[in-house]
């Protein structure tokens, strides 16, 4: 039985948006995208059945950009996952870490390991990508620099990992959306996210999540995000738990169109549980 | 008279952090640190009067890892600037905009203005740095690739602007934060920053939300940030209308801390008007 599903991601092979393609999927094939927008028309045009894309890191934050282009397409979330990101030393087989002299990764990759690379007493240099430093090294045949990528980069360039979670701050997560041309039909405990945008009037915001609040409805996620070229506009993403297709939610946003300029379900979507 | 302020910002110059000390402070010196942890640091130490860190980007989002610094060190917020951020295509002087066959800068760059490239029809690489893309330029004395960074990198290095504003999306903002060791003695229109965590129980949002509202106290910003070691516990960072100084205001911290497991107030400062 071939049952592979194709999924877009943006980034080279070895990227992290690959290693949570691994972990969210059973079988699929991912195919690589130059942009965030190529993933999306990817998964808009029928080239691939699903389209995974970060929306939000625990050291980074929410990534408004993919939130612009869910906005901008008519794709459902599906499902989300989350993925500890875990930084790799990587070399040449055989290589110690007392010989690594140089390590090279994407800068906020050394960031995040900044500690532990002040502790080795290595030179460091940016390069553009985490996956790509890999491959960089790979071609150089350098034995005495090393790079910093996820564990998978290590594998499909072939090539050895001295250290696993060098990370200095442990909490390093990012969550992942997957994507699909039609609604998903959830199971389980269920999530839903929506957009919507309200007049900067005081007060707004307060009855904006009374209409939660009073149908004890629980909210994951809230965020504000002010409108530039709009100075009294916000827009705002909210996560709650239950189904858009459930009285109570389909209430609560009715409800909440008597105050919001604008209201977009964005998808229902079983809970992470790792 | 000298009067001159040592501020510390994170980058080369020529970066983006850079050009807004120009924009915000009045006489000052700005010194280039290798971090964001530098810059505290500075501060802290007492080697620099003032830092100034980017808090949030209107595509990128918030920047938790500067907020963890906020709460991690005891400085505090004196004032906020907001930077249009404008991307300039860079080159040798006397070079045209028809000779370029190669751009390169800061993958995050490249993809803000990826219609612009695309239209030009040039080969993109993705370097480590917007500023420092400039600089590579200088030194590779290549004059058919060009570099995308601030008009003030172009300025720094002697090179020639192009083209000003090619990023795709106009409405490209970075939010800075002025620190200092003491508070400020803000007057006029205040904002005041603070952040709270809360236990993960129906309603308890909306219960502190509620110590504005019923006070008539206006936000600008509500964020929740999930605590990924603590999968009940949510951080949130809030931004008010007013001094925590006021009456009013400090009537609703009172009442926000029945609630909160933490309340800190991070400062009270002038609004940026442009």
């Amino acid at each position: 039985m071939e049952d592979k599903i194709k999924v877009a991601f943006q980034g080279e092979p070895g990227a992290y948006s690959e290693e949570a393609g691994y972990g969210y999927y059973d079988a699929m094939e991912m195919v690589p995208q130059e942009s965030f927008e190529a993933v999306f028309e990817a998964v808009a045009s029928g080239a691939c059945e699903s389209g995974l894309i970060p929306i939000e890191n625990s050291l980074a934050g929410s990534i408004h950009h993919n939130y612009d282009l869910l906005l901008r397409h008519e794709l459902h979330i599906v499902g989300e996952y989350l993925l500890r990101v875990r930084h790799c030393l990587i070399s040449f087989p055989g290589v110690k870490q007392s010989e690594i002299k140089r390590v090279i990764s994407q800068p906020q990759a050394l960031g995040q390991c900044a500690g532990f690379l002040r502790e080795m007493g290595v030179k460091t240099e940016p390069v553009y990508d985490t996956a790509g430093s890999v491959k960089m090294l790979k071609n150089s045949g350098e034995r005495t620099t090393a790079a910093i990528a996820s564990k998978r980069a290590a594998k499909i360039y072939e090539m050895q990992i001295i250290k696993e979670s060098i990370e200095d701050n442990q909490e390093n997560y990012t969550r992942f959306l997957a994507l699909s041309k039609t609604p998903g039909t959830p199971e389980g405990e269920i999530k839903s996210s929506i957009v919507f945008t309200l007049k900067n009037i005081p007060g707004a915001l307060f009855k904006a999540l009374s209409v939660f609040a009073l149908r004890d409805i629980d909210l994951t996620k809230i965020e504000s995000r002010p409108l530039p070229g709009k100075s009294w506009e916000y827009l705002f993403y909210v996560d709650f738990i239950g189904a858009v297709g459930e009285e109570t939610a389909r209430r609560a946003l009715d409800h909440l169109g008597e105050y919001a300029l604008m209201v977009r379900v964005l998808g229902s979507y079983p809970i992470f549980r790792s």
